[in-house]
């Protein structure tokens, strides 16, 4: 791919316009791949050229690496976009893609399958002299939970190795209960992820997510571009982020920075990629996992560096040099993300598919929306319930969040139930406007 | 008007959506006016309260200065912001909303005065030291006018004193065409404003529209925020602006903003303001004209500083200190704006009212709408032809063009033709993608 490529979207909604979008910008070709429920969709009228990949269900369409890849083979294209989720940190899927003769806008294969595993990407941040969260290797049975346990000191998480994004998840507060719920953790691991292996790590009470975003290239590029604070969440997923982290240290800041490079260069890592960690009350930082991927809440490092994330991803996938050095990247402001769910907050977050009868648009100074949707459209049952991502900066995290309470006031979609009511209360809640909240703040209050 | 103020927003269209967001995210209270035409805006839903201030010509709502100051009593505001255009630039309109009581956002009424006369204006850039166009007094008949352009040298312009925004200008090659016109120019003048006096000026063919955006306060501080240049113009009117000025030198950035300071200093300015220059192809500049208020293209500054320009205007009207000073101001990256108006470019541009019945928004990274109009609204004939602004910041002039291209091929309106054709010409066009471009380009190709 030089000059002018062509580039496969395999993925949907908000994600395949963005990229879409940074293809063009680019000035290269975009391919739209789509199910049958997709049909008419944005990213599919946008694209350069669109390829029907099979049925609504995932596993017959976004899942299917032999669709997707008959698709890119008919269309000629010469690199294919994962986007996030899906088949995006899916080794074989890369593997496959690269063994096909197309460039993979993505990691090398071992580095998405080292980092997926979760005990494997532990030993690797370890040996690249990056925190992590006191735990321990697979364990084998309840007895050897309870051993490791008394070693790593309550209160403790298991998870599932093979778990991620929030699940496979566990709590557990001290001896008794462990000896209760381990081995049904292991059981539901394996029926949720096929595979039952679990470890412990400490619980850490207080704590922020904290994670950094990275870029690198193939001439030995790598740079951080600082942190997004995404502790605002409900049953661990993510429902609000910022960048910066408020009231971080800036020491902290730069060492969380050097931990990412640190972990990066460790692992040979090459495109875009999130290094997930855990802030402490005693400001102490530990790693949880490292996203190789592009991240659903990227807008708002790019709206505090002026950096365009995608644009770069596919200079790097074709072989160029980052536009950018550490030494060049600064941030400015501060920005706000919230991800408007086609859910119902007053009724335990009930998915509510259903046709969007109105959709209008807030705009204005330091506002961004990221959608695939317009009026008319429909929100499918097949898949996640993402509306919109509304991005807020402003000069300040006052600015920001004040922008994004107007731009909630302005966003009107109705057709279907949607999480604005919940991030109207969010971004004047005084708690959170007032510092750093920590990832179990907001289920703890409600 | 101290912590929480309402503000009468005497305006309408896109910017007083726009400063209806600024009051709210400032934490102030919006209270709109509108005419007959307007009953249903956007402004009008998003603000506090709305007031009713008569009939849809503009004369009777807009422009009619008692029915405004009839509304901001009965609503009890504090304050009152012109916008732009309508009565911005009246002096004695900003000295009636003052001796009714209210604070006007703008400069004080003395000072619109001075700049509101294109001759007073230009003695008091003299006077300041800042350059102004080779040309004249008020000049008195043909014959004087003749014996002026003799010393000023040909090429020139007759300009009315009381014209403005590119109307009342009349280029003029030669002594026997000017012999031949000046009456008629004069009478012209008398008619379209109501004063028929008119001034000579050196033409510059070849030269860029150049303005410096100043903010001003009451304690003395006063920063400009660079250049925005506006060379893209059609009969004067200006099409597609951008920050910054490209190809400028740093040196020539430098001295614009120190003169448009030193004239800011010299009037004694208030709020923010706009000064005009010609830069000639020599790289010489002259002062044109100040406007008074906030101007159409202020987003593109936005864009670049990041610094929200009416944020300040309410912050200064409030009687506060600017946000900034002139050491933390920086601009980063480049911003491209373009006027969508409901107008027909391949009919001469004739206005095209009527009701829009689609209407999608382009988004993404970098990509701003300001607009007051959505789906199953009507452009009414009786005001400007504007839909909305589309302001396109990228991290270098290339990528905020590839992101304009791509907004402008997103971007669906329905129902009325607009100007989306020629400027997807217009972002594409080699010549200026190559590089700056004069006043006249866009006509003298077309």
């Amino acid at each position: 791919m030089s000059g002018r490529g062509r580039i496969l979207v395999a993925n949907r909604g908000e994600i395949a316009v963005r990229v879409v979008r940074a293809c063009h910008a680019a000035g290269h070709e975009a391919v739209a791949v789509y199910s049958d429920a997709d049909k008419n969709a944005r990213w599919v009228e946008l694209a350069d050229e669109a390829v029907h990949i099979g049925g609504s269900p995932a596993a017959k369409s976004y899942l299917n690496t032999d669709a997707i890849l008959e698709a890119a083979k008919y269309s000629e294209v010469d690199a294919v976009h994962p986007g996030y989720g899906f088949l995006s940190e899916n080794a074989a899927f890369a593997r496959a893609v690269t063994a096909a003769g197309f460039t993979f806008v993505g990691p090398p294969p071992e580095v998405i399958e080292l980092m997926g595993d979760k005990a494997s990407a532990r030993t690797a941040a370890t040996a690249a002299g990056v925190p992590v969260v006191p735990g321990s290797r697979p364990v084998a049975d309840t007895a050897d939970a309870l051993r490791v346990a008394e070693e790593i000191g309550y209160p403790i998480l298991v998870k599932a190795a093979a778990g991620g994004g929030g699940r496979g998840i566990r709590p557990v507060r001290d001896r008794a209960q462990l000896e209760e719920v381990f081995a049904g953790a292991c059981a539901e691991a394996q029926s949720a992820f096929g595979d039952g292996t679990a470890y412990l790590e400490r619980a850490l009470p207080g704590a922020r997510h904290v994670e950094v975003q990275l870029l690198a290239d193939e001439h030995g590029g790598m740079v951080h571009l600082f942190e997004r604070d995404c502790s605002v969440q409900r049953r661990r997923q993510k429902l609000l982020e910022e960048a910066p982290a408020p009231e971080l240290p800036e020491s902290t800041r730069r060492e969380l920075g050097e931990a990412a490079r640190l972990l990066g260069n460790h692992v040979g890592y090459r495109n875009a990629g999130t290094v997930e960690f855990l802030v402490a009350p005693d400001g102490e930082f530990y790693f949880i996992e490292m996203n190789t991927r592009v991240q659903v809440e990227h807008p708002i490092t790019e709206a505090i560096t002026g950096v365009d994330l995608v644009a770069e991803q596919l200079r790097v996938a074709e072989g160029q040099r980052l536009s950018l050095s550490q030494e060049s990247v600064s941030h400015r402001g501060a920005a706000v993300e919230l991800r408007i769910n086609a859910e119902d907050p007053d009724n335990d977050f009930t998915p509510t598919p259903g046709e969007i009868t109105a959709f209008d648009q807030p705009g204005g100074p330091g506002v961004r929306v990221d959608t695939a949707l317009t009026r008319g459209d429909r929100i499918s049952p097949f898949y996640d319930s993402l509306i919109a991502k509304l991005v807020c900066w402003g000069a300040d995290r006052n600015q920001a969040y004040a922008r994004a309470g107007q731009a909630l006031r302005e966003f009107r979609i109705e057709g279907v139930a949607s999480t604005i009511p919940l991030h109207r209360r969010l971004v004047e809640d005084p708690e959170l406007l007032a510092g750093p909240v920590h990832t179990t703040w907001l289920e703890e209050r409600s």
